[in-house]
């Protein structure tokens, strides 16, 4: 049995990832995820409210290391700053990238999953935003800015999961941005 | 009574925005929205698979016209070609603003819609991607190419919806691919 809180939250999410993955995520209930997670169903509502929140924990840690990127940035371009921004997230998406790959590929096939995790890029997406405001960023900027970095980190992750061999994310983030700046300047 | 399907179709969307507008979208049932249109509950999921589909109904037209944009622009560098697609779907998205305008403050308002509408934009984004490679664009580039470009489309119907006075979508368009290329030309 779990000892902690902490410990009890991350065994459900490794059923969670485990079930949705063995079954699909149609498929698996809250109550077996507890049941493996040798916890009760009550447990599992005490930390997550839905069944497919049981995958989105790491969100605020991620947004979090993104707005301390963002702040200490140097001044600069926007989109440069968000590169630093991103920079600053590569260290915990790599510790968590055991529970990461499988997670991308759950999402990837299961619709209600891939509308959460849209809804939650859009809730980053707009706090960084702010962000950028905040170090001077003209307001009807900011919010395209912050989408365009913000696919290239997703561009870059995915590669990074999915791209055999694994390679480092600090050099697919390099190329993504690499990749903007090719895109954009066969436009001028 | 509507005389005909297209007729029902088009009454069940104005009973649906006008119900989410004045009363929620948690707050409205399928039911209310059939009987407001004259039309049975049956009906309604004769032309639609659930709540949320209602307010979706213009995007296979809208994605066909991206394509043909995408199918006809003149060879060359893929945002480029990106923003031939969406000024062929401008006619499109002018006619329809009458319904676009209250549809898009719904959806602003309500997380379960802007869930929907960012798996649609995800569902669009790959055909065009699959468009774009077709067109000779490399595989490892079209879906970035895609999304900045789709994000930039997003900027222009979201100025153009909530700016007043509306002015005309071209002209937003052509402001945010500007916009995009002055903040990649900061990155080099």
């Amino acid at each position: 049995m779990p000892r902690s809180g902490d410990e009890a939250r991350a065994r459900l999410q490794q059923a969670a990832l485990g079930l949705f993955g063995e079954q699909g995520y149609d498929g698996t209930t809250t109550a077996q995820i507890a049941a493996r997670a040798g916890v009760t169903e009550r447990t599992y509502f005490r930390h997550f409210v839905d069944k497919r929140e049981v995958l989105f924990d790491g969100e605020e840690q991620f947004r979090s290391k993104l707005l301390h990127g963002l702040a200490t940035a140097p001044d600069g371009a926007p989109l440069r700053m968000l590169f630093h921004a991103c920079r600053a997230s590569v260290a915990l998406l790599e510790d968590n990238r055991p529970f990461a790959e499988p997670r991308f590929h759950v999402i990837s096939n299961t619709p209600a999953l891939q509308e959460r995790e849209a809804a939650k890029r859009a809730s980053v997406n707009r706090t960084l935003s702010e962000a950028l405001v905040a170090r001077g960023v003209e307001a009807s900027l900011a919010p395209l800015a912050t989408k365009v970095g913000m696919t290239a980190l997703g561009q870059a992750t995915t590669r990074w999961l999915t791209e055999p061999p694994p390679g480092d994310l600090n050099a697919h983030l390099r190329r993504a941005f690499a990749d903007l700046r090719r895109l954009t300047s066969d436009l001028a």
